[in-house]
């Protein structure tokens, strides 16, 4: 990390004959008024405000989110985008109904447990079994065959805190995919450990999924406080016996839609640079940071831009994209409606890692337009933002595209306390610091500016969706 | 505080006649050796991880609780006490049934609420109303009579975050009399936001009481991020409707115990000093901060003084109180049953403010037995406790005794975090640093062996129950 900042360092002492090629005065001098302007009032942390208290938790498929669609429609327009307007989306529902978890013994005491995304319920009783614990997804699936049969599997594995959430991967194969190992030995129902970094008594939820022909068994996850406690009771060396009662399952199909809002570019208006946040959330929490904040720091960026005397030279498309948490759902019905034109999108970057401040710049673009992309990440500096050459990678919903060509940008966030609320019902407004959220509203309207109003043509990405 | 610690370094420096004729050599030895044995290792992490894990939440009222009447015999006997006995405690049982909370409109979404201790429920069906906001019970107090017919009181204070834990006092009004102020004015309902300190989506339930001859109102807690949620919802101008629909109510009369366990004085086996901590906990954490800590500190740091070679002269008596949470019932069942033999306790000191590290001593005794409490201060110095004269109070269940004239102890712990998890979901085993007990412990044993020990009689409090 310390060379890369010296190289950015060195880049932003230098006179750079790329960099003077790659913008005209005016752009610089356009750019320099969109970060001045955003840093100190972007308008982004109304925008979560109002979302989260007037719509508050949106999960797909549930009323709510249909709320949510007029929601960002209505703000697309009082903002003064040029253009607002609905891709359909289409996926499974997956309801929650009550959840209840308690020890029956040797030491009866309630657990607070939440079903995970995807997963069954108990089927109408409550389902009362022995708990057998395993370190990790990785001793679950050593067990051997049929060794669980009629009982419950808990997995206890503890995600690790890092600044770029890089504990997650290896915390989050334990929801994936635990029922299914699980299920495999026999399993009735399996629980694990949240995937989070908080010692709250709040459970974190997050999508499960279940592979063919495997048995379908309900899944679950306790409270950090809670798997220590379940934990502490096992290692005392006495069969421990637990009840869950969980309705949950799937519930049909529904449509609804991605969010598009547009400020249309000057000279190719048709060729366009995509920013976006997710406008589902789980139901938990109020989805203030995830990913409310994605949603108002792309769209304030995006006011911001379209507020300018002079339109810059390609067209600024703000996404609100649908049902991500289950699955990706808006990225990949957007890649799919957009599959022919990935040429005419210079650029696709997407906030959804919480509200904290942005601390380091990457992109994946064509080698030819890396001048340009060094000048963006100087215009970025003043923002305490690192430039990471060769770095990141494409956020979620825009991943589909960028497996197809898109070029993309990451724009880090300091995701340090993001898992302690993630997928909780702690995710709410009080977790956003307002003026973080004018800087990653700056950021975003100087890269997505300064990307439309580039002479040069990012090309293609040369790595197809990037490195992590 | 400077001023404070500056008095008690200067004790420290000066050889004091009085220090030196208070205790002899053998019982300064005895009390150094209880004070670095206790703080390497007390045991008493492991009593409240033990009552916290094979109890868990247990209110009074509750079988839990009897589990920990059971529990507290055990480990009183197992530690190695002279004498086990049970005193009885006879109290009105409150029962929590099911709780939930939705805003209907202008912007439907679920609120999370807890119904307060002592509340009534909503009739068995749900009580749908328009929520009127008050800043402060006193602004609701100034509400015109009448004005909040069929309507639900709203009130938002929040509490400040103090060492000594000073903002509880002024905030849980609200608390204790919200529901009588706004009945008197017509209301059907009242919610308050949570007393606590936190900003997580828990709210802090504790016991609200209800005059004579006013209507009986369900009355509820918003956690701190669902009043801010409220709050922002009626700043909209628009009328705010809930649905308020709580199980909760009276359910009879029970007798449980006061737990003691004593260890015997080798001269005076009559007299005693008391220490404890209330083994009762409110039922929506496992009761580890409150009190499963202080049972845990005050029962290892009497079981360390059981293990001297030679007793103290007079007893240690280790109380573990029934049902603190509801009214004091056990210190004032206590108080009832011993208010002829205040002049045989020498002095009582009740640990009830959480984990937290001791940063603080004071007491309150006969101005005659000065000279001891001075020297006692300073044995207490090397554990970092500062010393305050005619500071502080006497703890919630020896309050009675205290009234009645016994000597009292404050050993203050620092509770800066103690409000962000009193009385919510979140007071949990994670919350207790093991080393922290340890130095709580140290202070206690070495508080009540001194105590013990002394050759000067406390006589009795000079000011009743002491300042606050």
């Amino acid at each position: 990390m310390r060379h890369a900042l010296l190289a950015s360092l060195i880049l932003a002492a230098l006179p750079s004959f790329a960099a003077a090629q790659a913008f005209d005065s005016a752009a610089l001098a356009d750019a320099a008024k969109l970060r001045t302007q955003a840093d100190s009032d972007s308008g982004a942390y109304g925008l979560v405000e109002s979302l989260t208290t007037e719509v508050g938790p949106r999960m797909a498929g549930s009323p709510a989110f249909d709320r949510a669609v007029e929601w960002a429609q209505g703000k697309f327009k009082s903002l003064g985008y040029d253009r607002v307007y609905l891709e359909p989306v289409t996926y499974p529902v997956w309801r929650r109904g009550h959840e209840r978890a308690e020890v029956l013994g040797p030491f009866p005491q309630r657990l607070i447990i939440t079903a995970l995304g995807g997963s069954v319920g108990t089927g109408g009783k409550p389902l009362d079994a022995e708990v057998v614990e395993f370190a990790t997804l990785d001793a679950l699936k050593a067990a051997p065959d049929g060794s669980l049969k009629g009982k419950i599997a808990y997995i206890s594995n503890r995600m690790e805190r890092f600044k770029d959430g890089h504990g997650y991967g290896p915390a989050v194969a334990a929801r994936g995919g635990g029922a299914n190992e699980a299920s495999k030995k026999g399993a009735v129902a399996v629980v694990i450990r949240s995937i989070g970094t908080d010692s709250d008594r709040m459970p974190h939820t997050g999508m499960m999924r279940y592979a063919e022909g495997v048995a379908k068994i309900p899944a679950a996850a306790l409270s950090n406080p809670d798997a220590d406690l379940l934990s502490n009771m096992i290692r005392r060396g006495k069969p421990v016996k637990i009840r869950l009662d969980i309705d949950a399952g799937l519930d049909g199909q529904k449509s609804t839609y991605n969010v598009i809002g547009e400020i249309r570019g000057r000279e190719l208006p048709d060729e366009v640079v995509v920013i976006g946040g997710h406008l589902d959330s789980w139901d938990l929490g109020t989805g203030a940071i995830d990913d409310g904040a994605g949603v108002a720091i792309t769209m304030a960026a995006g006011a911001l831009i379209g507020k300018l005397d002079r339109a810059p030279r390609r067209t600024i498309r703000v996404i609100a994209f649908a049902n991500e948490e289950q699955g990706l759902f808006g990225g990949r019905a957007y890649a799919q409606a957009h599959a022919a034109q990935v040429d005419a999108h210079q650029v696709g970057a997407e906030s959804d890692f919480g509200a904290g401040r942005i601390y380091a710049f990457s992109a994946g673009v064509d080698p030819a337009a890396r001048a340009t992309v060094d000048e963006i990440a100087k215009q970025l500096q003043p923002l305490g933002i690192e430039y990471r050459v060769d770095k990141g990678g494409a956020g979620p919903d825009i991943g589909p595209m960028a497996k197809l060509g898109m070029p993309w940008a990451q724009l880090a966030q300091d995701g340090t306390d993001y898992f302690d609320y993630h997928h909780t019902a702690n995710d709410t407004l009080d977790k956003i610091e307002p003026k973080a959220m004018d800087q990653q509203a700056a950021a975003y309207a100087v890269f997505a500016y300064l990307s439309a109003e580039s002479a040069a043509d990012f090309g293609r990405s040369p790595n197809g969706e990037g490195q992590e």
